[in-house]
């Protein structure tokens, strides 16, 4: 039994799991080398370093642990038709990437930038309109985990939380629960939009130019699902336009955003590099749930957490 | 009975409060006029516009209700020595400065300073360090109506709250509670370090360079209570030998900081020009407090909200 991973823990994290597992073979490597491949049995990856011939080699693989959300970068069709299990660490970003969301909201609300700015030139200037969090109402598209737990962060502000869905089955920590068929006519009830969406090809340009109309001019958006739920030039042309007040924006159409995009020129954006799941606790929360999982897995239960359907991409 | 506000309410909250008390006259002024003073009963104001002599003018006066926390601006023993009822609206300012607090916390956390700074040379930079809010520990020295605030709301975190108090004596949303006398050995165990103290004789200077140097060099100090907590001078030179990670001040021993302040030129220092209680909301949750206190004090009852020692200063 050998597992494979592709990035190396630091070693207060990989001894532990070592020696938790004294019957399984561990395998390091700072980057995947191909040489390793045919004898692993469980791979464990960032899920950028994989491919169709590499899928092939790994004759003997079962299980893809993917240590990050994203599967964009993976070879779909050929895992799905070798049949492969395929878990990652969902749970994972919630904590950290909540948190990013709450620090760009209250940041905006509180005036943070202004603050900044100020000090920069020396200045003691009082004159910006401090708003608040509290009493707002705020949608979050694609209410799983990641937005379940902003909703029951938003809650401690006493905002009231309107989750959108496919189903528009109640999801936690939502005060309502809405279906994406209905988003048009529930967009104009909140003051703050959270798009959680994961890349499916049901959720691409998922946001129109229409749907950006609904919001009110004071309207704080907010993307880290993935970037192509709205095109790239609708965004900028609802900033341009100011149909909205602010768009936090972690993920994009093409990434990293090009230098040339007119996104960087516009002051009523913020632009995150995607690293808002990323946290010094990442490695350390990937394997508590990598541990329980391999556990189930080694006793021949393959109903391990986060397991995913590699073609839906979720 | 003449009730003298030396501010104007907008239209929406001043004309329901008229009606509600049709038999008091109210004058609003945009600001103090002392040919008012001498028939007022009951005076509204944000508590810098008072000295003896006015005191002395308003003969007929009974109550002062300060639409403001600090009180430093007004004539103390003049106004002990008349009796006059004081009563502030310390509680509005809860909502508005613990969302600066923790807005300020979760930017340093989640790197909104380098997101700013990098969207502004149009850079795609990953290389910051995230880290999380999620699991700290942070020690509110002061926990009254703010300070709990902030441990409720730290508490959704799931930060562990340590409040310090003169007493000792339980706080809400305190998972400890230590008294002031202890606050050097408890000091090291909390990486976030929030005053809340308001200015008094046994606050002034009451933290000093060994305070600091028995915080850990990760820690994030925060001033939301008064600036002659900390002497400039301790402050500065605690921040130039980069004994804490950073600090956050919204109030100063000198407002505004002087342009030739050095704190200007430090990079691990957010200057916040002393507006963190400020809100849209504010004269709304101020008139909040003034009715029921009014409806009361109108029944001959002097235990309305917010009752202070005016020499005290709380």
């Amino acid at each position: 039994m050998k597992i494979y991973f592709t990035f190396e823990p630091r070693p207060d994290l990989k001894e532990p799991l070592v020696e938790e597992f004294p019957n399984v073979e561990f395998v390091f490597d700072p980057k995947l080398d191909e040489k390793q491949l045919p004898d692993t049995d469980v791979l464990v990856t960032y899920g950028e370093d994989l491919n169709e011939e590499r899928i092939e080699l790994a004759t003997k693989l079962k299980w893809i642990f993917v240590a990050s959300a994203g599967i964009e970068k993976m070879p779909h069709q050929a895992i799905h038709d070798r049949g492969l299990l395929v878990s990652n660490v969902r749970g994972i970003h919630k904590k950290p990437m909540a948190e990013s969301i709450i620090a760009h909201i209250l940041s905006l609300k509180r005036a943070l930038p202004f603050i900044y700015d100020n000090q920069k030139k020396g200045e003691w200037n009082k004159k910006a309109q401090l708003s608040e969090l509290n009493g707002s109402a705020a949608l979050i598209i694609g209410p799983g985990a990641i937005g379940s737990e902003i909703g029951r962060l938003l809650q401690a502000f006493e905002v009231f939380t309107i989750g959108c869905n496919r189903s528009g089955q109640e999801a936690p920590f939502m005060n309502e629960t809405y279906k994406i068929d209905d988003l048009k006519s529930v967009l104009p009830k909140a003051g703050i939009v959270i798009s959680m969406l994961p890349s499916t090809s049901e959720t691409r340009h998922l946001l129109s130019y229409d749907h950006f109309k609904q919001m009110g001019e004071n309207t704080i958006f907010l993307n880290f699902g993935r970037g192509d739920v709205v095109s790239t030039d609708v965004l900028t042309r609802v900033l341009e336009e100011k149909l909205i007040r602010h768009a936090v924006l972690d993920v994009f159409e093409i990434e990293p955003l090009p230098a040339d995009s007119k996104l960087w020129q516009l002051d009523n954006v913020t632009i995150s590099p995607h690293f808002s799941s990323h946290s010094s606790r990442y490695v350390e929360r990937s394997l508590e749930i990598f541990k329980p999982s391999l556990k189930k897995w080694l006793n021949g239960d393959d109903n391990v957490e986060n397991k995913m359907d590699i073609l839906r991409g979720y």
